[in-house]
C-alpha cells in the first residue's frame, strides 16, 4: 500500500513514520526544499522533531503531483490556512478513490468552514464519502517515541472511518471510530483556545485549581458552540473533547499553551509567533470561534476574553480576573448551560 | 458567626483559615493534642501545610464538645473511615440547627454509603436538610496561598446550599451551587481512583497522551457508576467531575497521584501508605467502587485493574497494558457507553 502525507511539520512527519511502521510506502510532501532534502538525506526533520529518525519507508518530495499520484491514502497535515490551496493543487493528480484523512485542528480562517468541508469542496464529489478526520490527545513528540496513544477517526461514511482505522492502528497507536464528524473536528479545533488561556493562567502565577476551573468552563464552551453547529454533545466527553483538552492544557509539549504563557509575560503577539517559528493554530481559531459564536448566538466567555487579549490589546491579567469574577453562582447556569437542552432537563 | 471545623488535616486547616478570613470565629477539632497545641501556640500545622500561618480567628481544641457547641456551621473534614465515629460523638453537643458541610471525598468503607448519608444517620432528623457537601478542584496548598479556586456546594435543600455558599465565598474562593448531591459526592470520591491510575501511568513512563486517554475513560467510568447510583450525568461535566479529575491527575500536589507513582516504582502498598503518612482516600475508594460496580452491574475497567494492583498483587505495568489493549474500537462503545442512555441515543 502507498500513502502520501501532505505537510512536513511535526505531526505530518510522525504520521508518515507511523504509516511506514504499518507497512506503507510513504511520500511526504514538503513545501520547503531544504526540509525535503534533510528527510531524504539524513532521515531527520530537526526543526520540528529534534532527535527523531524516520524509518526507511519514508521519502520526501517538493512535488505535490509526485506525492499524491497513485496513492491509496492521502493524509492532509498542513496548517488550516493552507488546506484549500494544497487540496486544490493536489486534486488534478489524484488517482482512483483514495482515502483522504486530515489531521488539521482548526477552521479555514476566512470562510470559518471545517477542514473536511474545505476538502469536500476542492476534491471531486465522488471522494466526499472518502474524507475522514483524525483527532484526539496525540502530541507528536510522544507518538514519535512510540508512547501509547489513543485517537479518534471520524467520517460521514462508517466504511471510510473503519478503513482509515485499520490502516493507522498498531500496538502503540490505538484508533477508535466515532460517527460524529462535526464534533470531532470542532473539539480538536476549539481546545487550542482553552490551551492559550491555560498558558496565560499559568504564566500569570495562578495555580492548578484555577486552571482546572478554566478547563471545565472551556469544555462547556466548546460543547455549546459544537452543539449549535450540529455536533453530538457526547463527543466532547470523549477523546476528541475532554481528552484532547486535557493534554493540550497540561502538557509541556503544547505550543498553544506555550504561546499563552509567553503572552502572559508581556510579549506582543507578533513576537511570540515569530519566536515560536511554528503555526499556533489557537490564535487563528480564537478569531474564527469568536465570529462563529456571534453568528450562532452562543456565549463563549473564555474565547471572548482571549480575543480581547490577542487582538484588542487587553491586559492578560485583567482578562483572567474578568473570567474568574463573573456574576453567576449556580453551577448549572455557569458551567453547563448549553448541555442541558440536549439532556432535556 | 461561629464555625467548627472537624479534622486538622490540610483541607480542614485551610477551610478554617478561609472561614476566619470571612469573619468567622473558628474552632478546629484536632484528635492529636500536639497538633492542637501547635495550632494554638505557633499558628502552624507543619506536618500538613509547611510554611502556612493560620489567621488569629482560629483556635484548636481536642474536645469535640467544645468544638461543636453553639456553632452556626460545622465543617466535617475527617477521613471517610472516621466520619461516622466523629459525627456520633459530636451529635449530642450540637445546638440549634447548624449547617453541616462535609469536605470528605470518599465512601464509608464498610457500608459503601455516601458521606452525607452517614451524617444524616448520625445527626438528628431535623438536620437532614441542613447537610451539604463541598467539592471541586481545590488543592489545599493553593487555597492556603489564596490562589483563585472554584468549587461546588450541593445539598438536598437549595436554601442550605445557598447559605453555605454565602458563608464560604470570597474574592479567591468562588463557590457555585449544584442541586445534584449524589453526583457531587460521587465525582469527588471516584476521581481519586483515576488519579492513582494516572500516577501509575506516569511512573511507568507512559506519556501525556496515554494519561489523557486514561482520564477520558476514567470520566466515563465515573459517570457510569454515578448514573447507576442516581446522579445527573451533567454534574460530571462540571467542577465536581472533570474539573476535580483534571486537577487530581495532573497536579504535583495530589497525594493520590503520588501514591500511584510510588506503587509503579515497585513499592508495596503498606510501604507507600506508611511513607506518605497521610490518608490516601483513593485506596479505600478503589475497594468501595469495585464493590459498588459489582452490586450495580456497572463496568469499571480502570477501577478493576487498580483493584488488582492494590489488593491482588497484579503487576502495575501488566495492568496498564491490559487497559490500553482492550478489544473495542468504536469510541461510543468504549468511552461513553453509559452516557448514551441518558441522551436517549
Amino acid at each position: 500500500m502507498r500513502a502520501a502525507v501532505l505537510g512536513a511539520g511535526s505531526w505530518g512527519t510522525v504520521l508518515a513514520a507511523l504509516l511506514a511502521d504499518n507497512g506503507f510506502a510513504v511520500t511526504i510532501y514538503a513545501r520547503n526544499p531544504s526540509v525535503a532534502e534533510e528527510i531524504n538525506r539524513r532521515r531527520t526533520n530537526a526543526k520540528y522533531l529534534p532527535e527523531f529518525h524516520l524509518p526507511d519507508g519514508v521519502r520526501a518530495t517538493t512535488s505535490l503531483e509526485e506525492a499524491v499520484s497513485d496513492r491509496e491514502m492521502i493524509v492532509v497535515a498542513v496548517p488550516s490556512h493552507s488546506v484549500r490551496e494544497v487540496a486544490r493543487s493536489a486534486a488534478p493528480h489524484l488517482c482512483g478513490r483514495p482515502l483522504v484523512v486530515h489531521a488539521t485542528k482548526g477552521f479555514e480562517p476566512d470562510t470559518l468552514k471545517r477542514i473536511s468541508e474545505v476538502l469536500a469542496e476542492e476534491f471531486p464529489a465522488f471522494l466526499t464519502d472518502r474524507i475522514a478526520v483524525l483527532s484526539g490527545p496525540s502530541h507528536a513528540e510522544e507518538v514519535a517515541r512510540r508512547s501509547p496513544t489513543a485517537v479518534v477517526v471520524s467520517s460521514k461514511s462508517r466504511e471510510t472511518a473503519e478503513a482509515v482505522q485499520s490502516h493507522l492502528i498498531n500496538s502503540y497507536f490505538r484508533v477508535y471510530t466515532n460517527p460524529d464528524l462535526i464534533g470531532v473536528e470542532i473539539g480538536g479545533a476549539l481546545k487550542n483556545i482553552i490551551a492559550l488561556g491555560a498558558g496565560l493562567s499559568d504564566g500569570l502565577g495562578f495555580g492548578d485549581n484555577a486552571k482546572a476551573a478554566l478547563m471545565t468552563r472551556g469544555l462547556a464552551e466548546i460543547a455549546r458552540l459544537g452543539m449549535a453547529m450540529g455536533a453530538r454533545p457526547i463527543t466532547f466527553a470523549g477523546l476528541a473533547g475532554v481528552g484532547d483538552l486535557v493534554v493540550t492544557c497540561t502538557s509541556r509539549h503544547s505550543r498553544n499553551w506555550r504561546a499563552g504563557y509567553m503572552l502572559s509575560q508581556g510579549q506582543a503577539l507578533e513576537d511570540v509567533l515569530r519566536e515560536m517559528g511554528m503555526v499556533v493554530e489557537g490564535v487563528k481559531t480564537t478569531r474564527a470561534a469568536h465570529r462563529l459564536a456571534q453568528s450562532y448566538g452562543v456565549e463563549m466567555p473564555i474565547t471572548a476574553e482571549l480575543y480581547a487579549v490577542l487582538f484588542d490589546g487587553k491586559d492578560p491579567s485583567r482578562a483572567v480576573e474578568d473570567l474568574m469574577g463573573r456574576g453567576k453562582t449556580h453551577e448549572m447556569e455557569e458551567i453547563v448551560e448549553g448541555w442541558l437542552n440536549v439532556l432535556g432537563e
